[in-house]
């Protein structure tokens, strides 16, 4: 498994894909990210950068994220979720958003907040609460230029469509039977 | 008429008020508020201070507005409207959010971009477009500590008063006459 | 600690901010502004104002804060939410709105009903819920000009920020350890 | 036709409908109350009453209604429309608000701040803009208590009827000969 | 207290406001609208009436409710909430619609649905789930011509302030000792 | 082509599908859905029915319409849209009810109105304005039992691949030459 | 009562009815669809065909469907729900569409995924989570052509009418008794 | 510049960046995805290709782009906009979605119809109508595998401060000069 590092440090690392988020509550939601990354085999960071509690370690972040090899960086945050966009305003790397939904207003906020973004600053956003979308959309990106990578795409897809399979049998046989 | 200065040059400047925006496209609602801060004599300095497109001159702005004497900042911005919030992270003055609506959605985007900060960084937001309203709150918040501008305040919504009275008789005799 | 009085006797006070609210079950929300307040060190004082329950009693509030020596006062409402743009239609002072999230909507009535304010009488709307903000908007407001309160801001921002730091780094431990 | 008269003046006046709104430019939208008012042959005054701009010809008006003999009041307001829910918190009458659409949002927060009235204060609601069914509403109420016009809102359903029947025949019409 | 009858029987009854609901799961949300007309001395009568389970038994009740001396009616719906609006178009009686919240979407569907009235029939809409205030504007009708119960509204609403003032005092005690 | 008759005479009339509408004004959204019935050689009929200004005439056209020998219904309405809904609660047939966007809320108090139909008594709803899609959806119900419509429809399916493959052929070269 | 097959096999099939769906999770919501057929008599098959895992499989299924003799589909999903819309894109039968909720935004996201389709591709949508009346919605097209299915749906609505008295009674008599 | 080539043709192609749309009438918006990579030196292709109305070629177009060398896919749709998530659902490229706002809600249906996708199937959706970010975003996750095209980007980002700088200046100038 890839290894772990804080990118708060600042040390190059290893890992293609850093995950970051606004607080530490938001690991509940992120933690997906992380989790299909490792089943992909795609290595990952992970750390906490809050765009307004801690607005100089992202700036730091953000502008040295590039030059430690990370290739993809996937943010995630809640309410006036300013994180991917500030982030993404600082590197020319892909930024992926990761609407957090609060207690209130079910995501809409956040998906707002992150993904209506000026001409110039584009930051790729998934499905509120998505991290695990984010996490294969970050290997999608990496797999266009690492055929290995996008074998293992491929045969994720296959597993998908084979569990699907498996599914709707036990379902009609559910059916079948009891209905 | 107070004077007109950069807050990008960073120098100290006399004005109480700085009202940045994100675009100058958003100058059309953000006039607004230079105009009633005038109106109450309330001295302001303009500036374009893109969150997104000019990350480090807006840190500067944050970090300096305090000591050049600054004592409130407006800032408008639309869609994903993350200068007012950021800004707030970076100095510990109040900062008046004025959510600027956009082509699409209303400013419904740019509200919840803006109203919806996290514990601990607030912005005080104002209606949707509510740039005059905007210079009225800073020029409360100013007038809290100065008797004179109070005094201007009292005079201020006198004459709103005022106004709706005359336009009050106006419609009641427009509608006597010809209803 | 700073004393409590009853802004509805309407003697002078020695409380900064005010800080009231249309029922008392919102009690449950409001009181993070009154706590973080006394984390800074403003004095403040609480009561219940109903705009449509107890109208009398809120227009003899309005009215008589500035000269009590109230300089900012923090309303928290739900639903068609009229008790911070009501109090601000009666006083110069500035007003900091808290939208009260109810039982349905997730505290949007709340929102739109308190940030929609015509031009003239504004209201420093914070977030859903945001009560703690609003009593750090307040801070922020008063620290504009008393360079103690401001030291002790710039003190409370460090700490939001040490805070994240160290559940960031609990975060990496936590990944790296057993994730 | 029914006398066109002042409320602010506060004199008795013979009119059972009292039509006001916040601004005159709410006009536009709510001299369709008074004119189905007048084909209904219902008298009523008209006034413009700001809650935020006129607080205390609003306390005067709502607080005088009843004794002056007026029966209902119909109050419009667009945004944070507070003025159908603050008069109704200081009279018995009825209060039917009219949600009248600003720039943006399409009427929506005017709605949601006019109709999401707290337990005890109710006011009666009708669509975005629907000055006309507020007139109809309030003769509706007044014919419960008057024959002669209930009559007249009898005839008015079997007008409406007729029209449609009549615009039915000219589009099947139309259909028939063009389509 | 008032008796209870059956709409649905069409036999004449002293009832003055007649309580309709889709639904008998609707009650849990209407009974608030009985209670408090029996708090005010209001009689009512209660009759479950679904607009389109039992279209025919609506189209009854609407067309007779007048002649059998109901002054007002208040009806409750959820989701496609066609009840209220389709009884206002078979009556000359004020219909007050009361949007009842289903499982998903917080009762807008039924907030829109009843209150969006095309011109020419007006439904006095109130808040969501708000059958308490409905019962209120329904004696506030008949109240301002029965200076009985007008009386009555008087007394209720002064004992609402006194409610709120115990409950303020309340608060103030707690925070003063406890906060 | 097909006749056209008026359903309101309750003649027996040779036409499978009704197509009906609150308004006459709503026949700008309505046309379509005859229009693609004509295409498709499939009958209709066509009248203005009011479930609010005309309700005995939407009883009367509701029971009678499987009699007559309809097969599927189109109904179109906007705001608080109760036709397709009532029309759905007196006929077994099936209903398609085509939310007509008003001026204000684009159309999402039409649909909610229409689609969010209680259990027993569905509406096939189509898009916002859809009245083609009505008329298309209606042809598909038709073609399940007739398969020269069938043929048709599929022809149809034909056509409309063909003209996107010229619109992509044509976009591609005015890209290549001009861009 | 009529035999489950699974419609991935491609065989022949007595069904008149499929019903699909995105996901095995969607079982909760869709079984109501099955159930209602039962009870009308009408013939269902069930299968878990999902847009986005097992395109392919969805593929097959939509240019089948009419020619294994199905003649009616229903077709439940979640979220971005693209099922009902991509397999009416390729079938000429009536789908019918039912937005399944998912844990945030109420099943908004669902209704407008399938609800908005573009001209020439309708889905008949029914409310959210509506899969009961699709159930009934797909027994009345069958029922146009079916005199016997015709006369089942009348008895159908009939009992619905009566269980609505019984209840309504039993709310009379308790109210009565208790109230 | 970049050669324009059919995606439907199928043939190999140099493009690394396949821009298609669900209806020619999309190019509009569209249009701005490949004028910006025009100015950062991707090359690009352009085909319409409907989810709705060519499905088979949406299939073909979907399997065969990794294999001729597309790297990144920039799919732009409208209302219940499946496009992007069909493709993505038949491809293991990343694939970019822009919500393309219709005539009525603003986009809002568009933008939840791309961007909730399920766990398995990621879209990185943009802003709605934000095709130009669309662009951006494809090239920044090229250049994170290409350092020519890094650079470019980065000066791309110097050359969108700079003009924001130069903007500020001219709005500092005309309102010291003006206002």
């Amino acid at each position: 498994r890839p290894a772990v590092g804080s990118a708060a440090t600042l040390e190059p690392m290893p890992a293609q894909v850093s995950i970051i988020m606004g607080s530490d509550s938001d690991w509940r939601v992120m933690e997906a990210a992380r989790a299909v990354l490792d089943e992909l085999g795609v290595s990952s960071e992970v750390d906490v950068v809050s765009a307004h509690r801690t607005p100089q370690k992202m700036v730091d972040f953000a502008r040295g994220a590039a030059d430690r090899g990370v290739r993809v960086i996937i943010a995630g945050a809640g309410g006036a979720a300013h994180l991917p966009g500030m982030v993404a305003s600082m590197t020319r790397l892909p930024v992926i958003g990761v609407p957090v939904p609060l207690e209130k207003l079910d995501g809409l906020d956040s998906l707002l907040s992150i993904v209506q973004m000026p001409a110039g600053i584009p930051v790729a956003t998934v499905s509120i609460g998505g991290a695990r979308n984010a996490g294969i959309l970050a290997a999608r990106m990496l797999g266009a230029f690492d055929a290995e990578l996008g074998a293992r795409l491929d045969a994720f897809a296959a597993e998908l469509e084979r569990q699907v399979g498996d599914k709707a049998q036990a379902l009609r046989d559910r059916v079948e039977a009891g209905a």
